[in-house]
């Protein structure tokens, strides 16, 4: 026995040894990776001058989905996207950190899908409104602005497609974070005793369908969060809480039904505002604004355009337009990229049928 | 010039193709790491059974250390340390992500502290009340808690205090988040013709003895954030703002005046507690709770024992006891583990003077 536990000891000390040569390997190719870095920006700065963009969107997202093409694990494609992430931001941030001024406060979704996007070593900078993100990037104190643009339970944010009517600025990327809601018991709860379904107002209502249909008769009682319902139903044998795998794991809680929420794709999606134009990536979308003559079948003879064409278009919204009583104005995204022909060509008949068009910019497809 | 054009675009082409490859060995020995990560959790777990602590505070202190002693650059130490935090947080997480509570709301610098010393693959949940973060780790539903101890402009928190006068639970770490504020000027400001001050009213207060040095007779005007005092500046040419580098760098202001904060050490101190002891790792805090009896020359007695033995104390506090009407209770700090003899011994003394004396943890000291 006790032989057995030397030689455990011994295998410990030998798995930390090779994590600690590891480690120094990382190192030396971390600030490897940081002098190739700053090569470039040297490279860049010479050719381009002063105005240099050391930040390329389209880059950054084909490193990010080569990683995860070839990521062989343990770690997870997610996990390792993540790290490398904030490899080049910090990389990044040897040149010139990157500023970012995003919809605040501080603590909301929007930071951390700014975060997510840019990196730790990014500087980032609560804003009290969506225009005033617009008018930190137009003014150029910052380099990017984060807003968000569709949140499953709002819907779209209006303020924001508005903000885009009256600004000359660009659409450089976009970043989602999911949101997958749970029903959760304890260990001892049976599903057919629950009563009582505790959670936040707004994942009550994100998941009402499925609520009416599976408990029809169970009382709903809101909390001020989720992981508050998840903690109220640890010590409840008659209730159930709507919660995330976070609030789960936290409080041991059984799994009953998973992803439970009424739209299967229930996400919050952000914009990254820019004055700059991206390259193609090679997995690219277009977003672009579109007002129409008020008539019978314009709408369909826009879409026409796209179909024929066979553009994907993967979203499209309609905001009274404030120029005209009877105009509407229509935000589109689809697949491709502005540079492509394809696109081109669709771009140009579109504009022809349009009473204006604007396109907001092609950006690099949400890398995870 | 197109010919120069044309190998400085090769270089570019060859550069990047060099930090691909980088990037390349860089994956294989992240999932190297993990996997040998995984293997220590399987020897742990085989020897030490279910409880296992995989989390090992002491470890990763040390693999910090190691890491910025021999950080030969460009990357900063501080962004080394980083990244190598959240690579062991990644490679902790596959075993089994850590859960932490700290005090929330989300977005507080607590949570800032926990991220910092967990990484972000941990699972942090806010807490309404410092005692409820307690009470989370006592009831093992969280293996760790995050909770303020000190903050230069609040000083101790003394609701973190008192809990642990009630509390078994140890100390196994510290976090230090450290706030600078400097005099920041618009472009075209001249210092000696500022009439107003900008800034929140926590900054103010921090800096007051320096204004009222620097600026006696200047009118202090509260703002709701320090980044909105330095917006406001730019556009002003007879005020200045106090704030921290972000919004000097966000805003392009100049630093007049640098680290005017009047406590020189202006930083706000967290502490990691769970359920373990935490053994030493070479640099190390002790934390201790004493209670004296109300006699002339108590705490001259008390420190007299420190000195003797050469202990370095760090920090004193006293708090009132809530057992008697007329006892005080001392926090103290001082470097060193209690595995160390010379610490032992000077316990063993502490103890026999005391009317009561509780160990509330050694661990290691802040890494950054």
């Amino acid at each position: 026995m006790a032989q057995q536990e030397l030689g455990q000891w011994r295998d410990l000390a030998q798995l930390r040894e090779e994590i600690d040569q590891l480690d120094q390997q990382l190192q030396t190719l971390l600030n490897q990776r940081a002098q190739c870095a700053q090569q470039v920006a040297q490279v860049k700065t010479a050719t381009e001058g002063e105005d240099t963009q050391f930040y390329r969107p389209e880059r950054e997202a084909q490193v990010l989905r080569r990683i995860m093409e070839r990521n062989t694990g343990p770690l997870s494609n997610e996990e390792m996207a993540r790290l490398f992430r904030e490899v080049m931001s910090a990389c990044l941030a040897l040149e010139r950190p990157i500023k970012v001024a995003y919809l605040g406060p501080e603590g909301t979704f929007t930071q951390q899908a700014a975060l997510k996007h840019f990196g730790h070593s990014a500087i980032c900078l609560p804003m009290a409104a969506i225009d005033e993100v617009f008018r930190e990037v137009e003014a150029g104190s910052v380099d990017y602005g984060v807003v968000p643009i569709e949140n499953s339970t709002e819907g779209v944010i209006s303020h924001t497609l508005d903000s885009f009517m009256d600004s000359g600025l660009q659409i450089s990327g976009e970043v989602v974070l999911r949101i997958h809601q749970h029903l959760l018991l304890g260990e001892n709860t049976r599903p057919d005793k629950i009563s009582t379904i505790y959670s936040h107002a707004s994942s009550l209502a994100q998941c009402r369908k499925w609520i009416d249909a599976h408990y029809p008769g169970v009382e709903r009682v809101p909390m001020p969060s989720n992981a508050e319902a998840a903690r109220k139903v640890c010590g409840e044998w008659h209730s159930a809480a709507i919660a995330g795998d976070m609030a789960a794991q936290l409080y041991g809680l059984k799994k009953h039904a998973e992803n439970i929420e009424d739209t299967p794709d229930n996400a919050t999606r952000f914009l990254i505002i820019g004055r700059h134009t991206t390259p193609a990536s090679g997995e690219d979308k277009t977003s672009l604004m579109l007002s129409m003559r008020n008539q019978p079948g314009a709408l369909y003879q826009l879409l026409e355009v796209f179909n024929r064409h066979q553009v994907d278009m993967t979203r499209i919204e309609s905001r009274p337009s404030r120029s005209g009583a009877w105009n509407y104005v229509f935000f589109i995204d689809c697949t491709g990229h502005q540079q492509e022909p394809r696109i081109q060509t669709m771009l140009a008949e579109l504009g022809e049928r349009a009473a204006e068009m604007k396109v907001l910019g092609s950006y690099p497809k949400g890398v995870l």
